[in-house]
């Protein structure tokens, strides 16, 4: 009997367990043809272990571990926001290319300082705009692509939360437009190219959660993209029904709309009306696309391409999000500055 | 064999025979139970002729042959926007409720005028927001106010034609938000009462037939209600694809939302792919809601209760569309001004 | 001003006003183009009455009357079953065109008889299969006539009514297959011609009001075509969410479906699922059948021409729903008589 | 840092590396987590290599090599239909647990001879009823079971192929019934019970492959199951559009339908329709079920149960797909024997 045949996968490290962290690992252990996990770190050890178990990989105690492991090619950050900066800062030091969970920081500064210090190492950075690796938006942008769609006049999305976070979270989380609205502002870039200027609007209920930090638990944002197109994105943290992501691009030669919330692939008809389940939560509604990023990322890592959405993408979409934010405090439209 | 026993039913003339005072008049002669089609008139005169032998009404020459006829009860004005006026400031000095399709005038002055002309004659008017007899909207506003969808923190409205009208109808549509987006208006006024500010964006391509009138055919319209909520409405001359109108109301008990584009109960099944066919036209949409406002209109002729939507509603409409233009002109959000 | 241009109107008489008298009167009244009711009958003289003065239509207190009336062009005869053959040979021999409701009688010797009566008298005769005036049929009829589907391998239908009726319509309904599926059976013949072979099964529940006549309240009817195609229709009165109709058509260029059985075309979310209201009763699903099936047996009366669907329709889908109560009945398939 | 923890999971080893046998492979090497691909055989020597490089697996070059490997703790077989008896009793001599693809042979006696060398082996038999683990089936079962559809009168199902197999598959497909429609039967034997008699029909089109086997490509069974309730599949080999499957039961407190035919989240709107993608092929379909039910049978080969769907499940639905053929045969309905 011949012997095992190791196919060339790319070995992730992911540091940080908690909900994405969880799936970034399962992924790597099970769904990515091009990746295994190597090792997994939580500041929680007995989280970091209980993972590790399960999925037969190593565990990591300190970070330093992981970055000084050979055996791992490439890591995986998917800690709380604050702590992004610093993992991958040193990951990058290390010369591990990183996959990163968005948003890089909630400030500008050590966003761009981040871009920097991964130029300077010449090592990979992908922020986790899973949007991009969507089946369904896939097939949108490749119509789009084609010009099967025409000339693009507007580009609309919703997205929904069922509850909105705790508040300690909600107070961490950049608020509504950085924690959410910005997958609708990367996929517009991705989709349509720059925005060069938001009017971002909320509603003025008044709950304590939100007034403390001056945020909104549902946002309307109206985006003007350079190529002379509209845009608009309302945003809820109050759906109460469950998890949605509507895209829709109206064209001259055809519409398209990425929609479909329901959850499974039944109708139950009880006297007088006929119901669907809804999607709960987005991991249910994205969960090909968590895998499709996470096996793009390998294959960059295992080739030595530069992967995408990069570091720049982040900043671009971090940039139009600000703006929104910067538009609803003040009541006027807010121009994007590029940097670039 | 006894003899026929006439039910009470508003006697209605129809001016103007374009094509909505053809759905009128049709609609009074046939399927309205309150009303009968007692005469039309058209200033095109083998117009006139031809649809009264069609639907047997007798056929006015002159407008005030229509208005000293006794047997004409009321006066529906479906004539173009520039005669509203003329028309229904006549009637109503004749002492006939009119029901005048919408906008009452592309200024505000004449609005305010007429309304007042109609309380100098102690006359009904209703105006044309057939929104508010559309029988899904009508459920959906039942609901809301039965308390099922609870608190609403967001309005959402879709509008879109198939292509826009021909150059010289658009120079005097009054532009798209007094031609289209004011049925959006109307509907969110009377779901949610009023509207305190809007922001009006259009898109920036330079068609010759928009840019002469500093006309958009797509914009998109925020709005901040009384209530502290929000509403986006975005709408399109330019769908291609066939007429739609959506609309959803999100709330903390629920949320509902009016769609199916479609116009048919069937689907062709072919390699691949299964479509259906979508809507076309408005009258194709609303059908049923020109049948309930008309017969809404006949009711209240007889009875002598006020019409609605009102003059007022009307006045309210073409302030939030006009504020909107001013908006989407001057690239800041504009308050609304309540009159009333 | 010029005299009322009376246009072409047939004027119809409808003999019996339970729930579908009712609908055929109201819309000779007023839906119909070519039609115009020109008197009402039945039994119970007060109810008579009261769609007469409600409708504007003469009341006739006695048959004689209504038939003797010249101002009467057809009769329309949506009296109980039992008095089909009656009144319908009445009118026949009164020369008057008859559209009847189906079916004509519950026995095959009176329905030929029927048939022949019409033959002696010269006059029309209508029977009420209104599926063949549903929008969405046509539409799949057009297609099937215009090649778009190619070859059809397999009919199928589904037929659901939310509730059986009381026990003793039932006993008097000629069974499921003449009360329900016949309206199946005649849409399999108009779209694909001749069945030859029936074979038709019943659920085994023992419920006694079914026990009592050998009927069932679930059935499944294959049909053997002509051609060499296949069909398949279940029917069930205990279907509790609703009224449904569903028809297929599986072609070998194309498949195509009627359905939709919502009966608004909004969506409610609330946590966890998504749901629409259904349509409850036949007559909600079929309502422009209704009318387009009376437009054109008025139109026919006007021009003389032979109505469709024809009493030899109605014969050879009575033979089909003979067939299949015998198949179930026997256990085994049925050939299909073709008297013709 | 810490040695890797292996978790428990059972080594399997696919035979047979057609499409169905690649699917399970990777499922084993990537998607249960109870499971891992430990080895693969194909008659193919090149076909094995290749997936077990892609795989990670080691390769076996005979089957003994397989069985006698102590590191195998069960077999999934997915060779040809023809082989499945010899490899599946070989491998329960060697006492491993066997996963095999339906049928498990085109003749009853075999079918009940391998069922008798697993009891005799003491080893366990899962069958390739993947419906079974389909989660919109899953949750449909789980309805039914806990009663919220009430009792069931009606069980319906469709299933279409896009287009035949090539006619040297055909030939050794052991006919519709066997190679599509037994999907449905198992399905409906595991939701309602046993089935007692069948009625089956096919269309009588002249096709030369069909011919000479005496099979047919559109095939309706209607089913009497011991409850009293009724069951009716259509199945199809030339639906073109794409691949489908869809489960109705008819309860008296509810009704639930599987179906949805779309292959992706979004919808095309051009003028006059607007259009879905359709599923193209059956793996597509059940994809999460295959990997369901592959995690089943390897928590079963872990922890000693008797796998399910059994040989005895295989054995049922094998005699009501024989009786539904034989009814197709002689025209007449056939009635199933349970041997058990």
């Amino acid at each position: 009997m011949s012997r095992r045949a190791p196919g060339p996968r790319a070995r992730l490290a992911v540091a940080g367990l908690g909900r994405m962290g969880r799936v970034h690992a399962e992924n790597a252990a099970r769904a990515c043809p091009s990746a295994e996990l190597a090792c997994v770190f939580d500041l929680r050890e007995e989280v970091a272990r209980e993972v590790g178990a399960q999925l037969r990989a190593k565990v990591a105690l300190e970070l330093g571990q992981l970055l000084d492991d050979a055996s791992v090619d490439a890591v995986v950050v998917a800690s709380p926001t604050s702590s992004h900066f610093e993992l991958a800062a040193q990951a990058a030091q290390a010369g591990k290319p990183v996959f990163c969970e968005k948003p890089l920081s909630l400030e500008r500064s050590p966003t761009v300082g981040l871009i920097e210090e991964f130029k300077r190492a010449g090592v990979g950075l992908q922020v986790g705009f899973h949007r991009r690796f969507d089946p369904a938006l896939c097939a949108v942008a490749e119509k789009l692509r084609d010009g099967e769609l025409g000339e693009i006049f507007l580009f609309r999305a919703t997205q929904r939360d069922k509850a909105p976070p705790p508040p300690e979270f909600l107070a961490s989380s950049g608020g509504i437009f950085l924690d959410m609205t910005i997958h609708d502002f990367d996929a517009a870039r991705w989709l349509l190219g720059e925005v060069v200027r938001v009017s971002a609007h909320g509603e003025r209920f008044s709950e304590p959660a939100y007034k403390a930090t001056r945020d909104h638990h549902t946002v309307v944002s109206v985006l003007e993209f350079a190529s002379g197109a509209l845009g608009v994105a309302d945003t809820s943290r109050v759906a109460g029904y469950g998890y949605e992501s509507f895209v829709e691009l109206l064209g001259d030669k055809a519409t398209v709309r990425v929609e479909d919330p329901y959850s499974a692939r039944y109708e139950l008809l009880v006297p007088g009306s006929a119901s669907r389940p809804i999607v709960q939560r987005f991991p249910e509604r994205f969960g090909a696309a968590f895998v499709a990023e996470l096996e793009h990322f390998a294959r960059c890592v295992l080739s030595g391409a530069a992967p995408e959405p990069s570091g720049a993408d982040a900043l671009a979409a971090f940039d139009i999000a600000s703006a929104a934010a910067e538009s609803c405090r003040r009541g006027v439209p807010v121009a994007v500055t590029h940097a670039g």
